[in-house]
């Protein structure tokens, strides 16, 4: 018998937008002259037309599928090359802010991939919230089964909420615990609090700390009129090693219905396992049979051919170059095999993970 | 520290598209010769420049974005009301088949939808799938955590392999085990084999009598040019109770790049846990203390304010006009409970979730 995702049932009400559309839509159809007079500052929507540039650019790209010779059919995953290049230089390379073209992921909007970094952030992460909180961040949390049920008040257990009040001004202080992921957003949606480049430099610096990683929604950095309060989470130093930005055109561009976004994730940005996984492929293309590097930051491989541990230690320090550690060293059922320790530099992974399949054993 | 989902790691290769792109991309670079005459028979891409309505239409959708009379922002999430109503009408209900416009959802893709609908199905399914097979099901499962690790020729641990051979025509047989979730796609993506009525009747049959859901990806069905074969399987009766169907407008329509598709889930699809989780939130609602309807077909309610089994049993009926089992005909310990069976039709549990809450106790 097929079964359903039971964590939906944890939701405490529909999303909250869908819910005031129907309670608005059953209002107006019941007063219907109160209808006319309604102002919407609900959902935050864009009501002015397209800019002219917008609409020629549109108008442009439509004439591009009516003739063979421009027609495209599959874009690329990412995004295409020159959306990628013109968000990279435009909105960081210009500002100052070191981001690569394929450090931008184009999508379909930044609460679309607000919930779809999911999927890759997996499910032992301790995830802390702002609260008050858009329930996208929480909602899309409860539907992959990352939090208990919900009290009364809507708390959701698993879930840490960080109080935001009038008293710290909206930020929330840094915790004296341990969160392997944090969501910020600044410009605050709903609160409207920005957040300082202190206060940001705060956060940065405890989770480089304790390597959390911290889920930067910037969708409204272009409401900031103040040269001091930062637009990106990437003018604080070390946040290419500890930060994902979405942002969006929706409010700045009128692209709500359209849909265009993107999500900035540095080549840089070190979660748990990332040495650990560049080095077991590494392994894995060279024919090695590995065990750990999952959850873990060592691997231990079995030396291929009967050789011992020391032969294996010597063929790759003197054909690869990579120093690894003997397993003998480790007692008697360590011999015949050898470990890979991750902590290095990614660059230095990623050097070792090539190298390593060019050994002919 | 924060961690990954380690699932990706167990993926056998990048997906397949992509890897061709970049091996042929790498070819073209050192073949600049041979790279003028390739002839691209790979991806299934489309080439040809949209059909004239197609671009008129586009061309209205912009125009109407460039003024504020006819602007509009964020969309209905199951797609425009006009949309879901002409795909039910035309492709459904002119031919026959009894799909609502509310039966239609919207979205960006069906290979899109393949991999989303797992959102919502869960993990503790028995997945089947055809094999050979169309990547996405299977990736998208290994990435939800649905597999164990694949063997050296990239078979996934707890997945269903259903042979398809030139031996029964590529279309499976009909499974002697009971399996949770099958995927089907006709016209088959790679093979191009079709399923006739009888084969999809014993499918239909198959799932009703396991209670399984058939995902049953018609993405091309507007190739079908014997009138014998189905291009829905909502024309197999039954099919409306246990098939979801994956329709795209790629291939007939040429919007590979634009990304326009539809999902159509009928009302009456039974998954598991339908009908309780129904008569969960209307005991939830009327205030009721309740356990089980979980993976379960039961509820057990705890009879309010200590009255006994057989007093809650008489209120319920009387003014409620429900028939619940008082809890006290199970025994000692059942004495203050009473239980709530699902076995019913949709509308019947639903009815049942409406009065309930309105009992005064």
């Amino acid at each position: 018998m097929a079964s359903l995702n039971d964590h939906y049932l944890k939701l405490k009400s529909g999303y909250l937008f869908p819910e005031i559309a129907r309670r608005v839509k059953d209002f107006c159809e019941q007063n219907p002259a109160a209808a006319k007079r309604l102002i919407r500052c609900g959902i935050g929507d864009v009501t002015e037309p397209l800019p002219a540039a917008v609409i020629a650019a549109l108008h442009q790209a439509v004439d591009e599928m009516s003739k063979r010779e421009t027609f495209h059919g599959y874009g690329p995953e990412q995004g295409y090359e020159f959306l990628r290049r013109a968000i990279a230089q435009n909105d960081y390379r210009e500002r100052g802010l070191e981001i690569a073209d394929d450090e931008i992921f184009v999508s379909d909007g930044s609460k679309c991939d607000c919930g779809n970094i999911l999927d890759i952030l997996g499910h032992r992460n301790r995830i802390a919230l702002m609260d008050p909180v858009y329930p996208v961040y929480v909602d899309t949390n409860v539907m992959a089964g990352h939090t208990g049920p919900a009290d009364e008040s809507g708390v959701y257990q698993g879930l840490v909420y960080l109080p935001c009040t009038p008293a710290n001004g909206f930020v929330p202080e840094i915790p004296g615990e341990k969160l392997d992921i944090v969501y910020l957003c600044y410009p605050n949606n709903p609160t409207g609090a920005v957040a300082t480049r202190e206060q940001l430099t705060g956060w940065v610096e405890y989770a480089l700390k304790n390597r959390s990683i911290i889920l930067y929604d910037a969708a409204y950095e272009a409401y900031i009129s103040d040269p001091r309060i930062p637009h990106s989470i990437y003018e604080i130093p070390g946040a290419r090693e500890c930060a994902i930005e979405f942002r969006s055109f929706s409010k700045n561009g009128g692209f709500t219905g359209l849909r265009c976004a993107f999500t900035v994730v540095p080549k840089t940005l070190l979660a748990g396992m990332g040495n650990a996984t560049v080095l077991r492929e590494g392994a894995r293309i060279a024919g090695l049979k590995v065990f750990g590097g999952v959850n873990a930051p060592y691997l231990w491989a079995q030396a291929p051919n009967g050789i011992t541990s020391w032969q294996a230690f010597d063929r790759i320090l003197h054909e690869a170059n990579v120093v690894i550690t003997p397993g003998s060293g480790f007692g008697k059922n360590g011999e015949g095999f050898f470990r890979i320790s991750a902590y290095n530099s990614r660059a230095s992974a990623e050097e070792a993970a090539r190298r390593l399949p060019a050994l002919k054993w």
